[in-house]
């Protein structure tokens, strides 16, 4: 670990402000840990702002120094993007947790960046409003996080990624000034839309200090059914007839392999198989429903015919908010299951809609072809083309994880071929920055590390990021 | 006008292919000429590519020999930004009218830059979907006018502005790179999202070439509605409300003041006031059903309730098609009625909706400042606050149109006031370009002015619009 200055350490302490920095190992280290324990950091030093104005000062005295910061939210992040790996300061957002406004009329909530995600929903909940970001870190991730990372989740289907639902921007460029993009009209046509530029940046083009998001209205209630399916052909087909059927009111579209569900009935207490028999797929639908109407009979309808015509095996209602519950507890412990269950690899892809059941067959095949005891068993959201493709290999827990490297390029080229993506929604970060220049074409490199070095001349915002290593 | 260096134009005349272009003056003529005569443009070259390859081509020579370059969609933009003012060659991508492909699996439209609007919407609609950018200019304006543009229109409330329908890009850059970017994912987190800077730069980032567009399920029925309201206060308070209850299936809320209405009934045949009495304000509302439901039921009922507290004066429900139609006509007809009328300064504007009623007052006084005989009236999508602020003054129009600049000029003050923006929908191009220096930080404009440089270092790419004329 290289070690800083100490005249550099002094002026950043007194940027920060009294209470604004801390030296001591014992607090600097949980944000120094990737919660799994994939990525350990390093960094002598931990910011703490509370005020934009305590970064813009941060950052000019990096500016001037040539000191490196990595940016840090809830430290809930999959791909190393938040843990500082050669002794950079460490800038923790989480002190800026206000929420600054909530606007009924425009329908804008703005938040700091340090604001926990389930903060900023709580808040819109209680002015009767929605705030339709959800995912399982919520309770711990943050509003920058989740601007920096374009944060997806169960929602996307309806109302899109992070990037939709940012209507403006503060941020800290790497030179110290605050750039106020927090204009936040619906229809803004002056000159490029620079705030672009920061979500899913992964804090390398600058610091995010705040947001305006955009609110909705609360849904009046929910209509959800599990389906049960012979094969995955049907799950995109059957997508666009209830999309035509419930014009994008649906929320979640949900896809379980038979193989995750078994897992969760195995592994989570009080769960089990709600189907007489079981097909190979399982669907989670939902709508969500507005005070006009309710799409529970029409739904009933749509999927009574799709009976008759054998597309599905079986339906199961939600009569009460609990069934509700139980559903998506089926859904949600996938992940905790998979855990309890041993070893696995994950692999956050996603491919275009008519793809999906053909990367479904060679991404298995691909991953047999580097580990043939290799299981792999599908789930996601599959209305976004957004699937989790998990490996396990039971009884073999040590060759898998031996061959992660291996089954994760495999699965990457498979993705590749399909003109899918290697990151739906985890991004980049250390984990796949290098990867992607195998993905993405050079001019695309090219103009990426362009677009970094205009905005970052000195390369000090999150070092190491993103972008290849290879070079620059 | 700078002439050509005739080396040059055999260089572009080749890489534009055997009929890629014209040196008639008659030919070139049409494509100089602003339509409302604004702008008059001089080129001496035209090029009309076929392929993305000839662009790539023509770009190289371009980037060579450090040759400026418009690009030209279908003629319709309203800033000036398509006109070649400096003798630059004119691009236009009119032949690139091919629709590449549809899916109807992963609701995508691929469409060259030349598609004019009203033919992918007819594609879309034609494979049963829809594609739902519609604006005045649909018959004529392109793709990549659009795209670049990031034109907004009617829908914009449900559907978003064009960037939110864009899926992916296929761009030339200044150096003649051709740049993929049409993966088309619905979730693809691997570093910068660089079809985002093309959307809205008005072409001086890098040519549009192909999109690739989102489609949305037809829907099966509208509810329209016609409501008088005492005043434009309770606009915003009725949009939240029924936004809540028809939970953004509501396609269009626009506002008409009386005094627009007025005009269209005397200067537009076959039109009259549907209201006993016509109050200050009227708005037109559509609710686009999906299959699953007919909104009209509970509209009615809902306003019902809203007539009863005296918030709404009266309600007219379209009954048919060709109601629906009549209604439609009343605000579409607005802006040629006051053409019929006389001088009119449009401004298009907007703020945040909770500044609507406010910016209606500020902006008339504003304007009366400059001229005591004018004469304001409002009209347009106020569900996006997005404004048609019109300024007329009956019996005064010499001294009108010699005050426009001053009026514009207030208007935007009063807009910027307010965090509005002076170009919602419209864009800078050669119209505002210089006003935006006002309006958007220093900061901002050097930032802008950085990406500009990075992608065009050598300014070839439809210079001197959207960025202040001031400097570089």
């Amino acid at each position: 670990m290289s070690v800083l200055d100490p005249s550099i350490v002094q002026k950043l302490k007194q940027a920060a402000g009294p209470s604004g920095w801390s030296e001591d190992p014992a607090e600097i280290a949980p944000h120094l840990r990737e919660w799994r324990g994939r990525w350990k950091g390093e960094s002598q030093l931990l910011l703490r702002p509370r005020e934009t104005g305590d970064v813009a000062r941060i950052l000019s005295v990096c500016d001037e120094t040539g000191t490196a910061v990595v940016p840090q939210g809830g430290n809930t992040g999959l791909v190393g993007g938040q843990i500082p790996t050669s002794g950079e300061v460490l800038l923790s957002l989480e002190r800026m947790n206000r929420i600054r406004s909530v606007s009924l009329e425009d329908n804008t909530l703005i938040a700091e960046a340090g604001v926990v995600l389930a903060s900023a929903q709580k808040a819109a909940g209680e002015a009767g409003r929605l705030f339709p970001l959800s995912l399982a870190a919520e309770g711990s991730c943050t509003i920058g996080g989740n601007v920096s990372t374009n944060a997806g989740g169960v929602n996307v289907l309806r109302y899109g990624m992070t990037r939709d639902l940012v209507l403006g921007l503060e941020v800290v460029l790497a030179n110290g000034r605050v750039l106020d993009l927090m204009r936040g009209l619906r229809k803004d046509n002056t000159g490029y839309d620079l705030k672009q530029l920061f979500i899913g940046a992964e804090g390398t083009l600058g610091i995010v200090t705040a947001a305006m998001l955009k609110l909705f209205p609360k849904p009046a209630g929910y209509t959800t059914v599990l389906v049960a399916i012979p094969g995955v052909e049907v799950a995109v087909e059957l997508l666009n007839r209830l999309q035509d059927f419930s014009f994008r009111l649906m929320t979640a579209y949900e896809i379980m392999e038979r193989r995750a569900l078994d897992l969760v009935f195995k592994h989570i207490p009080g769960t089990a198989d709600p189907f007489p028999e079981h097909p190979g797929w399982t669907l989670l639908i939902e709508i969500s429903n507005p005070s006009a109407f309710d799409a529970t009979e029409a739904l009933e309808q749509a999927l009574a015919r799709a009976l008759e015509e054998g597309r599905i095996v079986h339906a199961l209602f939600a009569k009460t908010a609990r069934d509700r519950e139980a559903l998506w507890r089926l859904r949600e412990t996938i992940p905790e299951a998979q855990r309890l269950d041993g070893a696995s690899i994950a692999n956050d892809i996603s491919v275009p809609l008519s793809r999906i059941a053909e990367f479904i067959r060679s991404g298995e095949q691909a991953v047999r072809a580097v580990l043939p005891e290799a299981r792999v068993f599908t789930f996601g959201h599959v209305g976004d083309g957004n699937l989790h493709f998990a490996v396990q290999a039971p009884g073999h827990d040590a060759a898998l994880l031996a061959a992660r490297e291996a089954i994760e390029r495999a699965v990457q080229e498979e993705t590749a071929k399909l003109r899918g993506s290697i990151s739906a929604e985890h991004g980049l970060g250390l984990a796949k920055n290098d990867a992607i220049a195998r993905y993405r074409s050079a001019d695309e490199i090219t103009l990426m590390r362009a677009l970094k070095q205009t905005l970052d001349p000195k390369n000090i915002l999150n070092p190491g990021k993103l972008l290849p290593s290879g070079r620059g």
